[in-house]
């Protein structure tokens, strides 16, 4: 039951890398919901590779397949299917991969769960690739969450140590996140100071990470469950499902471990008729249920472990330690293109919430 | 649906700080688990108030009762329902709370939810208090673990910004914790100067976090599903069911972000006939799967938000901004007891992923 | 996860015929939900050994105890939880049924699934003491429902062969249920009938069993989700959860196996501003969404499985055909106390269903 | 969450009548299920139109095609996803259908649920073609359970009111069923005498129903959970998610509603080392867990509702009763092709509970 999630908005995700699609079911938006096909495309092109510069050879070809579910341009109350043809996969020879785990991906840990039957030609449904699945799905649910007056934004906090401006907590600056630039990012020099850096590491045959933070404003008080389907559960388990993510963490986050708690609280105040807090280290949920202030999560993103430098690594047959050297033109930074992906994972977690 | 989680084990949490009992039901057990309820009990004292020092004035007799499912000290099949009777619940006026929010607690958005329904007394449904369910069941899980060769050991990794010595992330020195000190920790010393820290927010009448750091060891390679059911997914969501926890972190975590790939990818080697991998950086879980290293992860405590001090709030009926000055004593440091609540649901996640 | 179901409302069931207590975890209600407690005793009544006449020796105090999520007579959004201990537990020798299984139980599938760790006295959670916690939560939300204008009702439509009248499909007589007689039905005279049939058996050292109708009126048209989470997909879920229970019909049922398509097809008509059917063999659902039609349904209930006539059964230990005496006294048929549960049952289903 | 079923295999069906495709998503199969296309269509191809007689007049090429999931003929441990493309999909106006809904289809009920967003062409997500889908998961669940010795057959019990010879209750005939006759009996003259029938009820511009048995053996004694996890309430759900299923019941369903206890009782013998029982009242399920003994259910099916005949209806526009004549020609009986729909249901509900 791995790639289906959701409890009133069910997303099932299925395809590998290699297989004649990939693509997404998503069960229980209500009907009249309008898709916007191009404002959908222009999203997920955010997330194609060839954003932020240097990536792998292979063009995509990610227009989104509507199957079902869709009549006019609104959904029509049954489930949504949306495929994405894998034109131009290459028959080039994987066997190694199966043979010689690549350190940092999923190889070894299919193996052995799939023994000899994973489908390994480009990492199978392990690849970054199924997060455009995740974007079409993400796509339609910020198209939904938008005429419900909810507005979700990320950009690239930092990347290789390279620190962007982060949004203001109490009143993010979403609509400032410049989406044009390769990476998105609130300032500008400082996104082409990343993109220095990523350059940097391509050029040293070798791979950075960063950081991605995103808002999410306009959730009125009182959504979300305490305990177990509280805010950060609901967002934690699907952006986990992002590859390469190695943490979260909601409002002051692992900082907020240093502060004193006279500090860290957050005064309330009368905002005309509305309560709202000073600061927001609490991230805009207590006790799991919505505050009214923006939720303010962030996503830590190690490096891409496709590297061309040589690597450890051992014949998975052979039973022997064995070097690995991966050839082929790899992404240095998958950062900027996580970006629309934690906004898409973000979106629908924040649908099957208020839905 | 907020307080059940699981899918193979279904834990159902249930119960306010002063309703007449708090519990829990566990449904999926298999037959014939051994139950040791001394060793629960010893388990449970661990979380209880006191540990760590000079904390709420209730005292809490928290020896389970078993309803149900437990037969002659094992499991017989059917659901194990175990509840802790409250006694002594005092029957003070917290009407103040209904009127007057707490800063950093769920008093607002509880309001907000459900509005004066709501159990306002302890804090209700969102009392720490609730975790001691979460000990239960996780005490339960861990006992079962230990027949399967699973071993989950937490400690403060940090308080006030005192750092204990952290787990060697290959071959955690489990056995090392020192559970018997009133804080967790590998290094005594350190543990000594976290307290003085934590009397000294006291004097301060203020309060103060930290960082638990967790390991489980012994978990085969091959558990776990790609995408949504991974091992961080499942760990995060119940993780975060844990009240004050603001951030969660695997394996090289947030450092991660700072890492080059040739550096943070784990080089595979043959340990003996098992592949291993030299640095743990991974966290024990690829694509989701466990490697078979060990899963480590680090969660971020916030500072108790039950301060002495003045603080801002507003008056809900009134509208109008309003101070708050709460009463009685409180705990200034709960990571402390934090530490074996944090292993008591990293057990629940464990045994739903291997069952 | 067998004891659990729901989706939006989750019930948790605990308890064994012999243990502590039993009862039931209700998760999801909203706060503010009024509970009667008087009447939702009333309603258990109904369900309680002695009822119908002539039952198992054992008398129960069947008075609900509520442990949580309720304040001042009010759900508070927490869960609730109740339970009814079980005091005079026989002590009495069990160690028999674990030998020699009794033909219709499921002391035999018990003790393959459990083995020796299955808790056999009393059937254990196979006992019809556990519909008591059906009860308590489809008693409650039987008082939620009628808040929302949903009213359901059932009677005992045939015992031992013999009928009681039908409710009128278009138009139930829900108010002229005879609650108050031994058996609930439309028509004394029938009720009577049934009892002679029942004493009958009873002194034939034998049982019988029945169909008990239920319907559901006031579920306004557009409920209940295509597929898999219809009408009739939900009610048969939990109904099948009520030992003994060996069919489910809905609307015309199986008869409608032997229509034509032009009598089975059910008219629509103006009725005023309301669009209904002349007749109701659709039983209120089409494509499992709610018509605005009541909701009905019946349920085949088996006879009792306990006869104290010799029976032929095998010697689990000595693996040989072994004949079996059941002693004591048994209820010689539960369809009487089985109209409650359904009742209940299909209330559970029904708020899950338009929370 | 309407199209979504299964806990360990998770069945996501997507699709209308209309559009581009219809298809299923099946996660949870484990890697190295082989898969044989062929045998796959041949099972399909019992229940495409055209089958049992004059039927609907389009044409579907219901070959399946495998967009992910599958690779060299195994499953490869990801969701598989298969899909049927909808060539051929006329044109033709059904905004008539919107206007005036068919008595016994679920326009009225889609209607209120989904408003004019509805797709009702073909009758949408509703149609009978999205039985195809169970065919494709239900066919590889069968091929899988075939390796493990589970074998599943259905056959139309009554058509008409014409009986074909039950199934053994205690040893099904599986392979005696005639699947290669137009109507899959045991008894090659009832199905000589439906057709009659059907072909009659044609004549006169009107449908009939029936009723389908259907035996699953060789599952081992011990699968399946007591109260809302048993054999019975899986499979209940999910054969009522196919049209036109109006009622269900397992081994003597409803007459054991008119036995004695002592009739009804299946008396335990051993057969050389195996409890077995003499008769199978209990249809291989007792507390919800299988016995060993074959798991026998019946399925009540209702006549096609689109039948030519003159019918009353309303105008959901001008609110007034309105008659409705449907044009086109209709499969008189359904029941014939529901067969192996529900062979298919029942395998995907056994893969659930045994994997």
């Amino acid at each position: 039951m791995s790639s289906v999630i959701g409890e009133k908005l069910r997303i099932s995700i299925f395809g590998q890398s290699h297989s004649e699609a990939i693509g997404v079911v998503i069960d229980g938006l209500p009907a009249g919901v309008a898709i916007d096909e191009e404002e959908l495309l222009a999203f997920m092109t955010r997330r194609a590779p060839g954003r932020g510069a240097h990536t792998t050879s292979r063009s995509e070809a990610d227009k989104p397949r509507f199957l079902s579910g869709v009549a006019d341009g609104f959904t029509c109350g049954s489930p949504v299917c949306a495929i994405i043809e894998n034109t131009n996969t290459r028959s080039k020879d994987y066997s190694n991969l199966r043979e010689i785990p690549r350190p940092g991906h999923a190889d070894f840990t299919a193996f052995v769960k799939y023994g000899n039957f994973h489908d390994i030609r480009g990492g199978g449904h392990f690849s970054g690739r199924l997060t455009a699945c995740l974007c079409i799905a993400g796509g339609i649910c910020l198209q939904y969450l938008k005429t419900r007056g909810i507005n979700i934004a990320a950009h690239a906090l930092e990347i290789a140590g390279v620190s962007d401006r982060p949004f203001s907590p109490v009143k993010p600056e979403i609509t400032s996140v410049l989406h044009s630039e390769p990476i998105s990012v609130l300032d500008k020099n400082a996104g082409e100071r990343m993109m220095e850096e990523i350059i940097k590491a391509k050029s040293d045959l070798d791979s950075v990470g960063g950081i991605v933070e995103c808002a999410i404003c306009g959730v009125p008080a009182g959504y979300g469950d305490p305990m177990f389907d509280g805010v950060e559960n609901i967002l934690s388990r699907i952006i986990f499902g992002i590859p390469a993510v190695k943490g979260i963490e909601f409002g002051a986050g692992f900082s907020a471990a240093r502060m004193r708690g006279s500090e860290c609280n957050d005064a309330f105040f009368m905002d005309g008729d509305a309560v709202r807090t000073k600061t927001n280290n609490h991230g805009g949920a207590l006790g799991g249920i919505t505050s009214g202030m923006p939720v303010i999560f962030r996503a830590a993103i190690k490096p891409t472990p496709s590297v061309a430098r040589m690597q450890e690594s051992v014949s998975l047959t052979e039973r022997k330690d064995t070097p690995l050297e991966i050839v082929g033109r790899h992404d240095p930074c998958i950062v900027p293109r996580a970006v629309p992906v934690i906004e898409a994972a973000a979106a629908i977690a924040i649908c099957d919430m208020i839905l």
